[in-house]
């Protein structure tokens, strides 16, 4: 198997195991295990070892998320886009029998404040999504700050509720999420500039 | 010192540690390190060992938390609550250095699904939040459906918003989500009776 392959699956089996057990549950020797790869093929790809092949599950998991964002038919308007958006996440975790989240949740909460490489991982992983929601929001909102606060409203409700989904084994608040953010952002009238002066 | 007090001190120092690095993170060595406890205590007072000590924690962190949350004034309504919720817990997290998180995220993110244990614990604990919140909701909405939902869009938002205070090191998102709430809660006109077979 050429290097390239063993280094795909070395990163694809991280972000499989974080989804499911975080940073700290998952051990080297069960990525090896489950990647069937040789010791040693993981120090060649990642000689940061287990921190430099998480950053880099993490990457690649953004990447993925981002690319299936791209993917959807944005022209519908944000409220329809969030609903399939939430949609997915749902069937997703449904699928995976409550198993797989976001393989950056789980490393964010974990990994207070010692490793500055997972919380550039996380960081730029989220980033990303404030971006690509930014993007979503701007042609139906009143300014470029209204759609910054749009964009961390929706991403905090949709892991948030990722994560009730995984608690409860249930759809049931992704789909809330989605139907509430939609009705929402359908029904503002006005209410983009939001007075930060008032409490 | 009293068998009570040591098994007050381990439940606080494990809620302490499942906040800073989750479940997997936390040995019992340190444990028992930070709260001062030989190993006998901690079997003693927990036979199920650390498994039963981040149940406890859990459930420990959940009735802090509900009674700072009937300390509240509810009569301001839900809007005001919301943004005073949210601005209390980015205070803390702020106090805190950005570590001290929700210590039932980080368990209910990594323990997919080999704990029923940790997995109720986790359940009750959210289970909580939201009949608080359905409480404050009812009085204000159409009906309890209505008031359900409005809960679990509550605590996902508040819940996700906390995760990304945490990887922003930022008290922002926290304070979006409060601004957000409260205005689209005040700003909602007949939204609560959404149409569930609209998609």
């Amino acid at each position: 198997m050429p290097p390239s392959n063993a280094k795909a699956r070395l990163i694809e089996t991280m972000r499989a195991l974080l989804r499911r057990k975080g940073y700290h549950g998952t051990g080297l020797k069960q990525v090896l295990q489950e990647s069937g790869s040789p010791r040693g093929s993981l120090y060649f790809h990642f000689p940061g070892g287990k921190e430099e092949l998480a950053a880099e599950a993490i990457h690649s998991g953004c990447s993925a998320i981002a690319a299936r964002f791209a993917g959807l038919d944005l022209q519908r308007g944000p409220g329809e886009v969030l609903e399939q958006v939430a949609a997915i996440m749902a069937a997703e975790l449904e699928g995976s029998g409550y198993e797989h989240g976001c393989p950056a949740a789980t490393v964010a909460l974990e990994e207070a404040p010692f490793s500055d490489r997972l919380q550039e991982a996380c960081l730029t992983n989220y980033q990303t999504y404030i971006d690509l929601l930014c993007r979503l929001f701007e042609p139906h909102v009143d300014d470029a700050e209204a759609a910054r606060e749009w964009a961390f409203l929706v991403l905090a409700t949709l892991e948030g509720a990722q994560l009730l989904a995984k608690t409860w084994r249930s759809p049931e608040p992704l789909q809330i999420a989605g139907r509430r953010l939609r009705t929402m952002f359908e029904a503002r009238q006005g209410g983009d500039r939001v007075s930060k002066g008032d409490s």
